[in-house]
């Protein structure tokens, strides 16, 4: 390591050389006129990793903007990894609020300011410099290494899933490695082994063939509304619990391992109130913020509207009445089925008087990697090893969609390091990345992968 | 009465070429390009009222559209009856629904097609040919006369109560009689004597300083919607009684004589939930349909937004809600009271994690007359006179403002005499007017003005 690590100190200033060519390209996927600027970066990313020593570099058509494949294949029966990321951004308006152009990267503080430079395009390098630096120190990798850089990760990916179902046996790996997340904190490296998973729907509620006037029909008619509020007040018991039949039938409990390590996160529930302006907080019973957040479920009314929404009064019983609702399911909970068990609620307790239309909508899988997996203790060493801090593991709340896509393809762990930081500004004006993180990133990647054919 | 009811047949021809004299006018008090038509039909009134042999006819101004006032007060001792109407009409668009133009007024099947026919110019043009027909035949009336016909009535009546406060004592009396509601049926004449009030007022709920991400923040905070249907919940139990400390309190009760009446009247329940496309009815137990609309009180959600509206999902916990509602109000409920009795109730039951803001809008008060007051009473002997049929005794579910402003300003009986139908389109293409209910009608009013000396 001590080898790399020197070679790491002494190319610096061409690694961030490249990264701010790299980060000059206005690759935002969103945006028409930049589809040559997007393929620009696709070009720059194949080139990265022609001259840094893998084979096969080329740009693969898809769909959309295109994916940028290349792979080290030398080190037979030893693992292979595959390295996940986008080359694409997000859009950069408002334009006046960035201090300096969003790209012509700017250092400053230790921090490059570019649009993309803590999403994704920073880390996504950071992997093509580590494995570069490997290969030029000791000739060879210490395991098979293929790339998938996307250009449509800001868009949501719509073509990825279809792409990689046409090219699986290419993109086969043993597991895959992804730098698109961030640290809990700048001191606090940290690992995400799970993410929530999606199921939505629409409960679009009927009640009298039109509308009606509260002082002709008030009293002897039922109100859409009120129906609509019946129902889904009965999703819930008042302390949170959902109430849906079967909802938290399989859901997988936290281990005691995995309570300790949230227990000991620096989480300050009276701080996070604050933050979020807050007379109280409001979850399950029996589970701590973080427990409620990463491990178990939701079910959330993201929208409702029915009857009269202007200013002032009007005298209407409504005869309609909507709610949009999604879950965020934790494993083992199944979209599907969980759809099902709503639906089945939704009927057995719709208010006499009132029909309901329940229309699915978008699902997603829970993801959760095996906490004990060695691939996902070893990233915890690679810190430890770089930041002289250990690695904590967590869960998101949320969901990424390629993380999914790859779980449920290919049935393989996918590694999240994360070496973005919350307050980095990724969407938002001024965008940048701690070049402390570029740094301790790049010997977190390299003794990763040196290790990593001994782990698994 | 023989003389009379000869005098109005042999004026038939005459008295409704004056009609489709004064529907020809399109007096449209929404439209300021009308003005100078709503001002004609003013002078038409007038000039009716003169030429009818009233004393002081005169077009008064107001802020906005002016009344138009008359009297005849030669029987000293007498009581006087003050005659309520508007000249002023609704729009007519869509046009092109219409069958003949809505300011060519067209009989066909004894009834006359026109804006303003049955709302509310044939009616209180009915009020001036029955005293003239009276004063023609006898040379003088039973009783001491005003009248206060106004223009603005199809637009809120906004300049009403302050003008008749500036002409309190002018307009003094001590009955006041409109006719501008409906029959329950072409062969039921009705006289309605009560109302329910109003009071209206808005929740709006908030919980985070930001709407959050349902990922990154769902399980651990409160969402605004969720707390706003779980607190409108609470107004109601699920049978539909209003759970509101204290709001029946006071709620008069329905005498045996009204419950009676109301169940003699032809109400079928199951042809009015088919007509309302609806699964089945709602409202309070223990109270029949028409109980439940005339007798009782109602807590209706007339509006609720928050959160996501658009097409699709979107993974958001809302941090805000709101809803809009009205109550209707029964005798001796003060909407006043009301409000601070649900702003008391959401107070108690906004969950923990929310603030609610609520805010007071419009207020009504309840309008009952003396079920047994001999003026009413008058009323449907007129009716059975004229008809040959008894009229029955209703109330509405809904307020007339003006009815209000008379009870509340000089706290005297409002008689409601209608002889619209509910299907006569008023509000709305081809409004008309039955003949049948003119002829009946001015025999009915002219009973009535002839005994009511004699019945107070």
């Amino acid at each position: 390591m001590e080898a790399i690590e020197r070679h790491l100190t002494a190319n610096r200033e061409e690694h961030l050389k490249q990264l701010t060519q790299l980060l000059s390209i206005p690759s935002i996927s969103a945006l028409s006129e930049h589809k040559p600027d997007v393929r620009k970066a696709a070009e720059f990313i194949r080139d990265a990793l022609t001259k840094a020593g893998f084979d096969h570099a080329a740009i693969m058509e898809t769909g959309g903007h295109p994916v940028v494949y290349a792979d080290w294949l030398h080190v037979e029966g030893k693992p292979t990894v595959l390295v996940y990321g986008h080359y694409d951004v997000q859009p950069v308006d408002p334009l006046q609020l960035w201090k300096t152009p969003p790209f012509e990267p700017d250092i400053r503080d230790n921090q490059i300011f570019a649009r993309g430079a803590s999403d994704d395009k920073g880390p996504t390098f950071m992997h093509i410099k580590a494995l570069e630096s490997i290969l030029q120190v000791e000739g060879e990798l210490p395991v098979n290494i293929k790339f998938c850089i996307e250009g449509e990760e800001e868009v949501g990916s719509a073509n990825l899933d279809s792409f990689l179902e046409a090219h699986k046996s290419q993109f086969a790996a043993d597991l895959v490695l992804i730098s698109d997340t961030t640290m809990l904190g700048p001191d606090q490296p940290s690992i995400c082994y799970g993410l929530r998973g999606l199921a939505a729907c629409q409960i679009d509620l009927q009640t009298a063939n039109t509308d009606l006037h509260s002082g002709i029909y008030g009293g002897a008619v039922p109100n859409a509304i009120h129906a609509l509020v019946e129902l889904l007040v009965s999703l819930h018991s008042p302390d949170g619990t959902i109430t849906v039949d079967g909802f938290y039938d399989g859901v997988a409990k936290l281990s005691e391992a995995e309570q300790k390590e949230y227990a000991s996160l620096d989480h300050d529930d009276e701080a996070y109130r604050k933050s979020l302006g807050l007379p109280a907080l409001h979850g399950e019973p029996g589970y701590t913020t973080l427990e409620r957040l990463w491990a178990r479920p939701t079910l959330e009314i993201n929208g409702i509207y029915g009857g009269f929404q202007g200013e002032g009064t009007k005298t209407v019983i409504p005869n309609e009445a909507h709610a949009k609702i999604t879950c965020r399911l934790v494993p083992n909970q199944d979209p599907k089925n969980i759809l099902d068990k709503i639906e089945a609620h939704i009927t057995k307790h719709t208010p006499e008087g009132a029909t309901v239309t329940f229309t699915r909508a978008d699902t997603g899988h829970p993801y959760l990697a095996p906490y004990d997996h060695p691939a996902i203790q070893l990233a915890a060493d690679a810190y430890t090893h770089a930041y002289g801090i250990k690695a904590v593991f967590t869960r998101m709340g949320g969901s990424i969609p390629v993380v999914e896509t790859f779980s449920q393809l290919f049935h393989i762990p996918v590694v999240l390091m994360g070496f973005g930081l919350n307050d980095e500004n990724f969407h938002a004006p001024n965008e940048h990345f701690s070049l402390d993180n570029f740094d301790k990133g790049l010997r977190t990647l390299c003794y990763y992968y040196k290790h990593l054919a001994n782990a698994l």
